[in-house]
């Protein structure tokens, strides 16, 4: 019998009736084969990053809020006072800062991880957001994070992103993709029908424009951005070294489609945190049949989604190790009905 | 500016867009409300109770385990090994295993409350499930069993339920208080379409048979079960000295659709732990205009819906006591655009 077969025959020999714990039975037999175990280990170095980088398409007015919320927000995650810092500490997971591209020079932090690839990308409705040695080397620093967490003990990780001009650039990823862009297109925090119209034409416009994409490489240099480089590095790196990770919303999600263009074993690796409120979020989620573990209408980014699921996590595993099995307890299994 | 203002207010404040932490947001809210505070404490005493009895409809064979199983998995909880304990372990509640009425006496053990009713309700396809008394009884024993636990410095309840047929009794109980049965109608565990049909059929001519119904105790009496009323109980109590209670699947919804119907008051204080896989507890929930917390496919019972969100709601009270405001973090607001 294979690990797969044997993890589900476990799972079903619980004392519970079949299926009855529905997507943490799924879960579940997705960490053991990660963990290539019957027992999987819990996480004990659980870590949170959250890419952040600014982009040059915030100057075509496409977000409600001013591109210095940006480094506004930074400084509040180093501070500890926004809702990633909250949740993580609830979930005992440590956060980092990932600086990929803020057009601003902090001062070091013990959570500050500075992998600037630039200050910020440039205005993909007009040129290329960044050259393609750029878009190498953002998957090359993600790649480097993710290793030298592992490195670090690092065994479950989430995956967050901040930057204002992000989902308009996941949006535009998509559609380089080729996904049709009025099945994703949405706002992405707070803006009005008509920034939302702008919105689109802006970025159906700036897909056209630089029509056509070579490759994923050449997706992320023309329409792409640093923190979403270095997240596809980042889960091209765990899933080379067979460590679990969790999506957060749309912008990290679309970052996941990419990493799957380039390799499609990603989705082993991957957990889906959250389905958030942002229309296209689902989209993603469907065409890398991903389950979300949570769906509270969220739509904040920052990984907050993705650490919040860490303990539907835990309890699948937990599940799979502590429960009793109908022989254990003597039960009747029903089967005979 | 009345509480439920200034919580909005102190929420909107917080550091990120408006509303982007979705329920997690009106979780909060509802709690400082129940709680009365703007800074309400984190739940310090957890509790979760599983309501279990033996049901007399199992006789008329509308479920897929034998009702043997009831005392089993009773055995299972007291012994640490069902899902209910790997989850209560996980979010850090003490679980309590009530004793409405098996038909059988368990040993005394430090987790077992006996508030017997009886041993097993009758098959209320035939007669009465229990007598007006009883059903009265049952709904002061759950009374007791809240008010206990309060006095014991329980600050938030998960109540579950265990007893092999009682997804029968909780669609009898529904379609006696007017909900039509096909809305609701579903398999409680594994059956195939026969049994369904004949689960369909003897429910159906069971509320006939018992019509009309006087009000929820009689309904209760005539198509209940003694869980059912000492969840009922339960609730009703915790409404009265105002004690947060989040509630599981299809029956423990059922039962507290019941006590709302007696005092609409009991929504106040309810959460919604989970939606579960079976049919008619989609119905339910909305009824009582409660938005699940986690949906997740199961359909166990148990209270593990509701103890697994017990996360959600401790990371939204944290939410509201511990991010930064924008202006403590000196953050624009985007309100500008």
């Amino acid at each position: 019998m294979n690990l797969e077969k044997e993890l589900q025959n476990k799972i079903d020999l619980l004392t519970k009736p079949h299926g009855s714990l529905g997507l943490l039975e799924r879960t579940a037999l997705k960490y053991g084969m990660i963990k290539n175990s019957l027992c999987p280990k819990l996480p004990e170095n659980k870590k949170v990053f959250v890419f952040s980088g600014d982009h040059g398409i915030t100057e075509s007015g496409t977000s409600a809020y001013p591109k210095e919320v940006t480094v506004q927000m930074v400084t509040n995650f180093l501070n500890g006072g926004a809702a990633i810092n909250v949740f993580s500490k609830h979930n005992n997971a440590e956060v980092f800062i990932v600086d990929a591209g803020v057009d601003y020079d902090f001062e070091p932090h013990k959570n500050l991880i500075v992998k600037k690839v630039g200050y910020g990308t440039k205005n993909f409705t007009k040129e290329k957001a960044m050259s393609l040695s750029d878009a190498e080397k953002s998957i090359k620093f993600g790649r480097d994070i993710a290793s030298e967490a592992i490195k670090n003990g690092g065994d479950l990780f989430a995956i967050g992103d901040m930057g204002i001009g992000n989902t308009a650039t996941a949006t535009a990823i998509c559609c380089a993709a080729g996904i049709p862009i009025d099945s994703i297109i949405d706002i992405g925090t707070v803006i009005n029908s008509d920034t939302l119209s702008k919105k689109r034409e802006l970025i159906k416009n700036a897909v056209e424009f630089h029509s056509p994409f070579e490759n994923p490489i050449d997706i992320i240099s023309k329409v792409g951005s640093y923190c979403i480089g270095e997240m596809i590095g980042f889960m091209l790196e765990c899933t080379d070294q067979k460590v679990p990770f969790v999506t957060d919303g749309y912008p990290v999600t679309s970052a996941a489609f990419i990493a799957y263009k380039i390799n499609p074993e990603v989705k082993k690796y991957m957990f889906a945190g959250h389905k958030s409120a942002v229309k296209g979020h689902e989209v993603l989620l469907n065409l890398l049949e991903a389950e979300p573990l949570l769906n509270l209408g969220m739509r904040l980014g920052e990984g907050t989604g993705a650490v919040l699921s860490f303990s539907i996590i835990e309890a699948a595993v937990k599940m799979l190790n502590n429960m009793a099995s109908f022989e254990s307890a003597g039960i009747s299994t029903g089967d005979e009905l």
